[in-house]
């Protein structure tokens, strides 16, 4: 995941990598958005418009900041995806959680 | 809920009206951004950005349009609280479902 | 759903009742156990083992009374499909949301 | 927690150790009940009906089992509030994620 700079109203946008579930195993980037808390260990959220199917994703945490000031993003996430009809779209939600690690150089 | 004209890319912004839980039950607009894929009865997702409490919520859904061309968004949502330290985190989420109906004027 | 007599410890077991999707539309019967608390409007949870299918579901919620005495069940419900391993078990649970009434005769 | 014997239709009881939150950081045992798949690696479901609060919470998720034969519980849960009234009922559930390592002298 890469994030852009997070401008003053704490908007950002990036990109999220991810294997395509595929025999090919091709890596795609998909385009996010989202917007954070501007205070320290903010919440944040955003949303991933995944390019090669029609699912989306969204993402909400929290960024924790250890004694040594490593950052931790913290994250829940609810996967949506795309129903024929509103009769079938009862279990197209998926839920999960994942970790991530700040890098220095992409997240500013 | 007001979305302001979706982009090419799908993306949007708007503001999300809630009550705030006080006792004066003023109305407080949100800020919210989010993407949406570009084709009928899309999945989408937004985050939006409380600015009355450290908290942020992200929404993901499908737009199903009923024979009448009535268009319902059917939603899942996280709600994230901020917490003091990583290890009070593990109940700072809750999670629930919205459906709204858009207004034609609003919703471009 | 049917379930039957609570026990003095909130436990109880019954049968849920779904249609099975496939294209017979056979409604098959799958065993529950769960616990509530002896309170009025009380929280409670359930476990239902579909017997067709390797999935599990669990159900929270609370009962709701209304001032005409009306029960309503509202709750949420995790929905776990069988992984191969557990690498695959990133997406294997659904999230949704069922409202039940209940029904005087079975409900006890 | 603790699991006592499964019955052959893959029904399980037993206690769920919890840490109050409370300044005397007393430990209580709190009763649980559900049901497993009667299978290898199968998925389960259980609820804990917390015995120092109104809520209740309920876990699914898979038993996994890696080469050397060591059984790491993945589960995803929900924890019920009690709320005063069906309209306050929206925040009222929280989500997230336990993985529990079983030890051989109480998973039988």
């Amino acid at each position: 995941m890469t994030i852009m700079a997070v401008n003053n109203n704490g908007e950002f946008a990036g990109t999220f990598h991810t294997a395509v579930l595929t025999t090919t195993k091709e890596i795609k980037a998909s385009p996010l958005v989202g917007i954070q808390h501007i205070k320290t260990q903010p919440t944040f959220g955003f949303t991933v418009n995944w390019n090669f199917t029609d699912s989306t994703a969204v993402f909400t945490g929290q960024c924790f900041v250890d004694t040594d000031g490593k950052e931790t993003l913290k994250t829940m996430w609810l996967l949506q995806s795309h129903a024929n009809s509103i009769k079938d779209d009862w279990n197209a939600t998926t839920v999960g959680t994942d970790t991530f690690t700040r890098r220095a150089e992409v997240m500013e």
